[in-house]
């Protein structure tokens, strides 16, 4: 399981004004601090960039890669700035994402097979809605797995996210653990090992109580973990969650010598 | 899921102190102590109890009972303090336990007949050792449920124990993330809703790093509730651990209003 920050977003003010600003430095400082706190992928979540997309995309995919060396996730829907995300990015950038929305299909999808990049799809309707149950969310999978073979898209690039729900949703706690069914269904349905990632803050959308959420978001982690997800988005300035989820690690992982240590953990003598 | 306290044992040297000067005291304060805790339920492990194992079992659940009205897992491999605890009990106690061992299905599992009284039965082999994987302790349960039959024990009496194994054994990890599929699969494998228990404590037995030990049972927890663990023995002096298994019960539970908040969570502003 691969660690991606969520924390690199429009919606941080900071990164909302370097963006105004083209100025790189907190763009590389919260890229350098994410790495820091256990980021191993970063998502570059830009918004949908109505305005100069290919510019705004290029100057964060650069600032970021001035720091660092990590995949990095290009986080929009705005296609012309995926393009020129792709086009920039050092190591081969994945793309966040696609669904079954018409206008993603035909703009979205076919960046994947011209850069022979990694590629997320959504288990979304065509209209954008979220399926209500696992059954759905697996049919879904199934057509968003015919479009690629359709747009040329090796099966190999695609990368499932199955949409966490809020738990505020009314049946949102169900739908969250019918999405693990989801995951390890996925690989028998689909005939190979598909990749899977999955956004654990939605877990918390509209709960107010911090502490509450990253509480709700370390009992959700294991489950997940378990179940097989590839790679969490997560916000990794959350310590304890990093550090459960490399305790997971620990435990999923097929070979662990009998006195490996948890890595990068604090001893603080508890 | 239950939260069992696995506190009340022998190796507390205040408890063992206690036993031996027949003290009810500090039983009775770590016992209200549990309960203040977390638990839903008290294990009272004794050891072998060779001396006197009526009188001192006696002692040990009359002082629970004095200040606790919570169930109690009687813990000890010798019948007759089992005996002695179950005649005591106030409400119905829980006999932990017994295995294919021969004398434990001699003298342990008829009491569970003569009592009706809930039994646990551990998934080893006849001679004592743990079955080496998951199809082995699979098959270690149905044998365990025709014993039960034979002695004319209730199948809705029996919990099945999958025993955690330490993560430091050779293949310890692999063989505690098999536990997982075993709990998932018993009741389809019985043909009823078994019950199901886990000692976590096991899984970092042999580890020294107490901060350790906690993060890797928390990563844990969450695996085993979601597979469907019924009852759950844990250090409750754990208090991380204790919310993570509150959190949980928020996003397993199948009905869960949306805007339920999680009960005894603290709020410390963060």
């Amino acid at each position: 399981m691969i660690i991606v920050a969520d924390n690199l977003r429009i919606t941080n003010r900071g990164i909302e004004q370097a963006m105004k600003d083209t100025d790189p430095k907190p763009v590389r400082q919260l890229a350098e601090r994410c790495a820091l706190a256990g980021a191993e992928a970063i998502d570059i979540n830009t918004g949908p960039l109505n305005k100069a997309p290919e510019k705004k995309m290029e100057f964060m995919v650069g600032a970021v890669q001035e720091v660092l060396d990590l995949p990095i996730l290009i986080d929009t829907a705005n296609p012309r700035a995926i393009e020129a995300g792709l086009r920039v990015s050092r190591r081969k950038a994945i793309i966040n994402g696609f669904s079954l929305e018409p206008e993603k299909l035909k703009s979205i999808l076919p960046l994947a097979n011209k850069y022979e990049a990694d590629i997320i799809g959504y288990l979304l309707y065509p209209d954008g809605n979220v399926p209500p149950n696992g059954a759905e969310r697996l049919n879904v999978a199934v057509d968003l797995f015919a479009e690629c073979r359709g747009a040329g898209v090796d099966e190999a690039h695609l990368i499932i996210d199955p949409i966490i729900v809020p738990l505020m949703w009314q049946n949102g706690n169900i739908q969250d653990m019918e999405i693990l069914s989801v995951i390890r269904t996925l690989p028998d349905l689909l005939g190979y090992n598909v990749r899977t990632i999955a956004g654990l803050s939605n877990l918390t959308a509209g709960r107010k109580n911090k502490d509450e959420k990253a509480l709700l978001e370390r009992a959700y982690l294991p489950m997940l973990l378990e179940a097989g997800l590839s790679m969490a988005l997560i916000d990794v300035f959350h310590e304890e969650t990093i550090r459960i989820a490399r305790a997971c690690r620990t435990l999923i992982s097929p070979r662990v010598f009998s006195f490996e240590e948890i890595p990068d953990h604090k001893d603080n003598g508890t």
